[in-house]
């Protein structure tokens, strides 16, 4: 497709970047850089194309999470990835929540100043080997003794691939609380409309100049095109050659790699 | 309400009879039986009414449960207890399906005569401690990666109470792998109708002259009554007030608990 027609590339200025499947592969050891990404990065930066990267990574805090990715060769700052724990630090505030967390050790940090007493939501992270039988049952027990469950989920995605393989993403445990206590979480991250909207305010450009590149079929590329942006699939990470028959959502284009796609936007420009 | 009318109670030959929660709280050390509940059984069975217990039970093999009832007071056998695991290995047998297991280690010895190599389904039960991330990654690889996903799940339950308080039941997993797989689970155990059918057949009964006594609104009172089978909520077990307001399940009847559903059951024979 990518052969045939390259209007989908025209009249750009930022692009906002899904980082696992689209930058690296995770996994053990912290994963590894897909190839051509940390180049394909570097030239959108020299490019002077604004550049945000647009997450549901929720097994780190921000300041972790770029430290992993410049060790990988990636030239990224804090400022430039929108995250949901941020995101959901300041809706607990607006509505004076105080959480109870099933999240990742490694996320705590960003939860750090927020009040955890006598918690009257959950919030729900990818809390990968903190998702254990007592503590999913802690959530829900919490959740149903509430008058009125208030449950928070950052991002709803239903799987990632590590490098060893497949894993059920947050989604999968959200449906689960869902289903036991009767009750329909919010979702933080992707793909809100209200998250893509901040990191399109973060990247400084409007929807119509932006193009979203993914490898998750409904919360990027869906998502995206919802908030009026250009959408790409890339072919790396978690695609699957089903997602190209996938009944609701068309990406713009679909594109082997991140590289392949910076390719032809710079050729565009 | 039972004060009001006892119109419910008339013209019965059969009772179906829930476990957990009817005739005893689940919990560490195989649970405690609710006051009166024993003696109910006795009453049952002297008055000539024909019984059956309807279970979705898969911590444990029909042996094993039984012998922790008669342990606990109640005059049970083998043949008294229509429970999903059986049923399930009826399924598997017809349609010839090779489960990956995602079980109670004590479930176990039901599937021990079914051939489990080169798996073609998974069969989803309550399986407590085994709910581990890594095993629940495994199912949903196992899924994941099947031309056609076929889950079998042992009931949809969404919680039940033990003596340390209530935890998520086999319906929350099942829903976490249906949304990560995108497929529909197969549910074997109540509130199947097919299920209920089976327990009506071993009771001998006709639907119309059976009772089920169940403390879960959906899939006791409600599964039951699809059945053409009056049924009614008890107040003991994983029973919440807010029950006596479901918006679609309306029982023929309250009691307190199973001795005082006999006691009326009796006065009205």
């Amino acid at each position: 497709m990518a052969e045939r027609s390259r209007d989908w590339a025209r009249a750009v200025r930022g692009l906002l970047l899904d980082v696992s499947g689209v930058l690296y592969d995770s996994g053990a050891g912290g994963g590894v850089p897909i190839a051509g990404s940390a180049e394909a990065v570097r030239r959108i930066k020299a490019s002077g194309l604004k550049l945000q990267l647009c997450t549901n990574e929720t097994q780190a805090s921000r300041e972790n999470f770029v430290k992993k990715l410049r060790a990988m060769g990636f030239d990224i700052s804090v400022a430039q990835v929108t995250a949901p724990a941020p995101a959901a630090c300041r809706l607990l505030r607006e509505r004076g929540l105080r959480p109870h967390l099933l999240v990742h050790d490694d996320l705590l940090p960003e939860f750090a100043e927020i009040d955890k007493t006598n918690p009257n939501c959950v919030v729900l992270g990818d809390a990968a080997e903190n998702f254990t039988y007592a503590n999913l049952n802690e959530a829900f027990r919490l959740l149903i003794g509430m008058e009125k469950p208030v449950l928070i989920s950052l991002g709803k995605g239903r799987y990632y691939k590590e490098t060893d393989g497949l894993k059920l993403d947050v989604g999968a445990y959200m449906k689960a609380l869902e289903y036991a206590c009767d009750v329909q979480a919010e979702v933080v991250g992707k793909p809100a409309k209200r998250f893509f909207e901040s990191a399109l305010a973060e990247l400084g450009v409007p929807p119509e100049q932006a193009i979203m590149i993914g490898d998750d079929i409904v919360s990027d590329v869906g998502g995206a095109q919802q908030c009026g942006m250009r959408a790409l699939q890339v072919r790396t990470g978690k695609y699957r050659p089903s997602d190209e028959n996938h009944p609701e959502v068309k990406p713009d284009a679909y594109v082997n790699n991140l590289a392949e796609a910076v390719d032809i936007i710079l050729q565009q420009l």
